[in-house]
């Protein structure tokens, strides 16, 4: 039975291409149930795009198939992708768009680090962790033709999700690949014994900022929250507590400053790659 | 047979949090049919919620299981809902957000009244029309394990929407409530016996002034409406027709202020809440 | 088996209307996959939605149901419309919805002329091309009762999709008629042998300046663009090619003015009916 297709772009809400996409799907896997995870990215930010992948993909069945196409290169030799995971296939341009979903099978060790992040994060040629597989698309009998210059999701990634969740294997897309381009994420990093320093990866709708400091992060104990010359005494459990700032850990494990009934981002003026420390109080 | 599940929150487009609650869904209840009311819902207005959800629900199938999450209480011992009506299931935080669900319930001459509304509506709780049976979702074994702090939808609402789905009996999913929080929703009253008194509840896309004024609130014979300081001299059947300003009957069966191929909330300056009163003319 | 429904509108985000469109749909035919266009026209900009559809139906299944609501005139005598073209039926008011689904089925050499259009584009009477049939929905048995003065989306033409999902026969939705309303829609026209003078259709998400000129409408050799005052020396095969101005045939097979990471229309301040032209370099 096929499954489930999401669609994740930065083609905004006015125009037909998410359209396009969706009608060059279901003409091939007509009981494909599809799902948007956004299409409000930032025009041409892959690395946001990267990061709500990273996020939502967890929450989908086992076998879902994910197009990620934010794609200012498309039309240059920019490759595209499949990705195979335990959990769930990923077509994308070769980009840095997989950044997260490579990322949470990188080994542990490899994220303990001591220095501070490049930021913005910088774009890397990476190998992949042994429990992915990677394929370039180049079997063109599965695109729709003829495929256009700008607009590879409709010609390129659809019509290939629609066949792989139709039951194509992932070998039958083209070539393995063995290292994929990814942006090199910002870890947190120990600055002392009590100290952990980390960044915000992301501003929410609400203004809530999104950290990479993840509860395991935290030092141990009472923990004082520190982020553009605001001190936060403790960590929260409710939108309803804590003080006019408060920090939290959210609903993907990571600590995010928010503030009752409004925006944090607003009220701190900060954004993405904004510093936040973590110490023991 | 799985039916639909419909999702109204106030998450916006530009992050992953709809996607991950149906991700969920899909997860439990693969043939559902998902359906968005919409993400818009401004920041936290649990009441604009309750308009939307009460307008759209009846144009569902019947069987139609509603998630309806603005939840600012979420981490909090606000307690999570089931409300169980002749036609649907509503899941949503106990936060009045199933105020206008309720309310189509109540005995109509509840809503007599010869008096002005508080404005914004006040929360009390509210005992339950015979028509209706809610429960508190405290079933744990039905959620998504670990419960994140702040997000109940992906956590509790979503699994528990695809259980019921599934067919799930609704009293499976915790203790029956009989009282839960509503909104005292403003009634249309008298002054005097040509003139009945109403408030704008919703301002739409449009920029229409939606009111509480259903076409039996309205006096008897040739009908002049008055808002801000204009006078409306009668009620038109197309918004082609009337003045600049114009007063019709809307799609919900309330009077609604337009204005023809324009916006009458910025062509009057008013909103929500702002009185409307129709005379005889 | 019932197939897909398409739906394009006015109606935005933040209301409820497009659920109530929905819900309706999937109480006639619960198991149709439904599938947004787009719900960001401009407010009765039935032009733009007409534009839309023209773009986005090509990539639909055979026998897909589209709806088109932009409508102004809801409430007056104002026809709505079934139309049928070999490949998929369209319901819209007869209000110019439909002009660019029409026009892909003119004779070509209705379309050759040497004159400059009139913009913005003048709706009249068309014929239909032989290829197609068009209804006026008229049987009102097929529609949600009572219909509403302001909201024919959800009380005719959603029924009537889903009637037509499940199999029902066009001819069952009322009369045929001859000819509908259609936008005098802007020919590319010939200024001299190596000329040829188009005007921009549509603005994208992105601010590309998408025109009318088709890659056959190009004079052969190396091409010219010019717009605005600006001067672009080739058409180029990527985004990334080119200089801060690129032109580039996008992906409906139409010439577009596009920026390097940036938007085309802010640059250069130009919108819908711009003059582009194509010289031979």
């Amino acid at each position: 039975m096929p499954g489930v297709i999401t669609f994740l772009t930065d083609f905004g809400q006015e125009d037909a291409y998410v359209a396009a996409m969706k009608g060059v799907t279901l003409g091939i896997a007509p009981a494909a149930t599809l799902v948007d995870i956004s299409h409000s990215v930032p025009a041409q930010d892959v690395l946001a795009a990267a990061y709500l992948l990273g996020i939502a993909c967890p929450y989908f069945p086992r076998g879902t198939v994910h197009i990620a196409v934010v794609d200012p290169g498309v039309g240059t030799d920019r490759r595209a992708l499949l990705l195979e995971t335990p959990h769930a296939l990923f077509l994308a341009p070769d980009n840095g768009a997989l950044s997260y979903v490579v990322d949470a099978y990188l080994d542990e060790r490899e994220k303990n680090v001591t220095v501070p992040p490049v930021l913005p994060p910088p774009l890397r040629l990476c190998s992949l962790p042994a429990a992915l597989k990677a394929y370039a698309l180049t079997h063109s009998q599965l695109f729709r033709q003829p495929v256009s210059q700008t607009f590879h999701g409709r010609d390129i990634f659809a019509p290939v999700a629609a066949h792989l969740a139709n039951g194509l294997a992932p070998d039958a897309v083209g070539p393995r690949v063995e290292a994929v381009h990814a942006f090199v994420l910002p870890r947190p990093y120990a600055a002392g014994a009590d100290t952990t320093v980390g960044a915000v990866m992301h501003v929410d709708h609400f203004g809530n900022l999104i950290t990479n400091l993840s509860a395991a992060d935290l030092p141990p104990g009472r923990v004082q929250i520190v982020i553009g010359g605001h001190r936060i005494p403790e960590v929260s459990v409710a939108y309803q507590h804590g003080g006019q700032l408060l920090a939290i850990i959210g609903s993907s494990g990571y600590l995010e400053i928010a503030t009752k009934n409004g925006s944090a981002a607003e009220l701190t003026g900060l954004g993405r790659w904004a510093e936040v420390t973590a110490h023991n109080a």
